[in-house]
């Protein structure tokens, strides 16, 4: 399927003096970057150590934006309005790419984060209310979700660019969908089993390679997770096995 | 003194369910609006709503940038390092010309709130450290400063435009510095006052008027609070008094 | 019906510069102070003053506990886990209780505030859980929720004593459901008729008058708003109605 | 000069998704637990689960209060007024006793966190309010602080418990002062030099070892750090010297 594909993952999310992810040894592995933008995890100095170092290797930059939620990471569920969804995203937004703008860089795409990635999914109103802010704001944004996904298709309609993201690391149901992460086998550990998986969402938008039926889906981009043990080997092993494969690895900004 | 002189305002100091201002009146009367950027008030809501209201009248949009600190209304002493700092007041400002930028606006100043408003007049090194990003963020950007601080000075030193502001409704001390908040007589609440001082700053400089030696100050804007009752009706009788003596009314961008 | 009741209203729910409530006012009329605990509004100081002035008065100190939810006043429905929830109330009570004990009072019951106070009256195995974490701190403290939902009659089976409440200036469906505070007519405003509805709830146990098969709910307590124009004259009526048919007023602690 | 001392660490100091020290291993080792209560880190749900671990080990509950700082982990310097600190100590204490008292337990001294923990040493009329509120709270609290200080030597006065406390792993001038966290050799990471000086401090009340003119000070308690890494290696190894010495280690309770 691609002759080329993005690989997304979470960095930043620590908060003061408190540290998550590898963000070091990350941004040497993938091509964009999920910088938390302050509401589930982040905060200015953490957010500008991470712009730097991206913009250092020409990793493309997106604004990670959360429900306001420290405690409980944004994966809260929160009923709060749709106009004040799209205020906070902005905000957020903003905040990162006025970060990035003082070094010469620019924020390139966004990515909603935890429950709010969830909703902007299901949520088609939310979603195109979203990419039609995002629209104003810059036009050449690009806005990452899940494949098929109601508010994929309604954002898709509203003039944005959207780039569908698979999950290398991640395992899925026979459904399409992300087994939960509180299943005690949510996540493919094993280094090579998440890059069999990436290269067969790349190459063939096949997720889950048992089923005979298996749910087909077309992805631009593949995240990989930063935030558990061993984060940088198994994204380096997705990497190695999309390049050995002849996928080039780059930002998805480029259009197909 | 002044052919034109500029008249700001604090907007926005709500956060949540909590108000503070009167700003729909406010606005009617200010050239430029001190929004306040989430740490010490004002929400994403909340910026937006003054954004697109001062949009809509030309009034020119300011950072109101402070320490992280709601619960005391930035007005709380904070250690805070002076790299953190910046990476705050750069945060801050992103945020804000974000929501100006989806508006089809820009911010044009900064201006430190509270208790970072004394340690940016105070300290030479954070207020250059400041001016420095700044530039690099937006090199037409305007700091507004007290006149002759030592802060004031090393920003004036660093390249970008700074603006200097008197207080047309806080009583000053003969020397020069402002009564502070916590005294009974801090606050010129006779509009009448507030407007006789406003004008003898913008025509004359002079803040004191019943001293002899009374301390001369340049200022190229006024501040009229709008945390206190009746505070429109103040603004309006400075900004009559300036009309009225032929001083032109207008945000402070074009320079003298 | 009752030949005595409760008269409990909300009350310190400002944030460090910003307030709410007519506390000293509305501490005048009612007999139990439902104090806001730092989750939806509230900070310590604010805290210590409303429970000085309720034990100055023999007002009864009631725990108002929140989701962790400042910026939506707790209003935003979240969907924290049961534990957590359970260990937030215990926290918030704890804090309300060790500023009580330092003044030599005591918290006598606790009232979720906002979508807590929802979910509590839906949720029967969140009420459950909080009952009994309650009993286990303190076996004499009270209960206030709403008449006949599943959330009370599951709290009232887990030992600890309930006391039901209706809302004197809260219109209510026909179906015995409060008119959503989105609604315009949501508030009984006039005086009368709070107090009209406020003496009919508590000597008859019937909410709306005009039907003819108007539900009827038994309550403890009644509740007055503190957060909107003109609560205290509203209480003060709603007390006046009620001492006036002889029916006296005071906290619900002495069971019926 | 001891027969007995205390062994007190710093605990619970996640908050949400982020975790800080090893509780468990170091719940095995100390005999005071000085837990976070939410205001530099700790948060109900971390606080239960230490609580609960402690009471089951007979490790004594102290509240480590804080300036509220969750970003600057407590460690920025506040100006906040100092009525406003003791409510803010106030509101902490009754949170962590709550939950304690929810499980049989007390919350039996209080140890200041950070910037706090020095301005309540070098400012003695903190030092006294604070000490005047935690006797009107509950007469047997101790409070612990750094022996010699004027803030000690204040709260000493004011009929409440003090003990006082040396550092068994951070390294100290000449002047008995600590060498500050931000040299690079401010921590004694070897678990032999601090067992060492831990052994010192409780036996001869001599924290300098080197110095012949070296700084005495009594102390009843023995910190050791949690947040560095082998935390719990190093407190077995303070303990067991102790142990080996023939000085019981148990919590500061009963008086000398």
């Amino acid at each position: 399927m691609a002759g080329c594909i993005d690989l997304n993952c979470d960095l930043g999310e620590g908060y003061g003096s408190w540290t998550a992810s590898e963000d070091e040894a990350l941004l040497r592995v993938v091509t964009s970057a999920n910088v938390a933008c302050g509401f589930h995890a982040g905060d200015p100095s953490i957010m500008r150590a991470v712009v730097r170092s991206a913009l250092g290797r020409a990793v493309a930059l997106g604004a990670h934006v959360s429900y306001p939620d420290l405690r409980g990471f944004g994966r809260t569920e929160m009923a709060i309005a749709a106009p004040r969804v799209v205020d906070d995203i902005l905000y957020q937004l903003g905040a990162l790419d006025g970060i990035a703008r003082a070094m010469g860089g620019r924020v390139r795409y966004v990515k909603a984060h935890g429950a709010l990635y969830h909703r902007l999914a299901d949520d088609q109103h939310l979603a195109a209310s979203v990419a039609e802010m995002l629209a104003g704001y810059e036009p050449s944004l690009v806005l990452l979700l899940p494949p098929g996904a109601p508010g994929t298709i309604a954002a898709s309609a509203s003039g944005i660019r959207v780039v569908t993201e698979g999950f290398a690391d991640r395992r899925y149901c026979p459904s399409g969908r992300l087994v939960p992460r509180r299943e005690p086998d949510a996540l493919l550990e094993d280094p090579l089993a998440a890059a069999a998986q990436g290269l067969r969402l790349a190459s063939e938008g096949v997720m889950v390679a048992q089923e005979p039926a298996s749910a087909r889906m077309e992805v631009g981009s593949l995240c990989v997770h930063g935030d558990s043990p061993g984060a940088p080997a198994r994204a380096r092993a997705v990497r190695d096995a999309l390049v050995g494969a002849g996928i080039e690895v780059r930002p998805f900004c480029p259009s197909p």
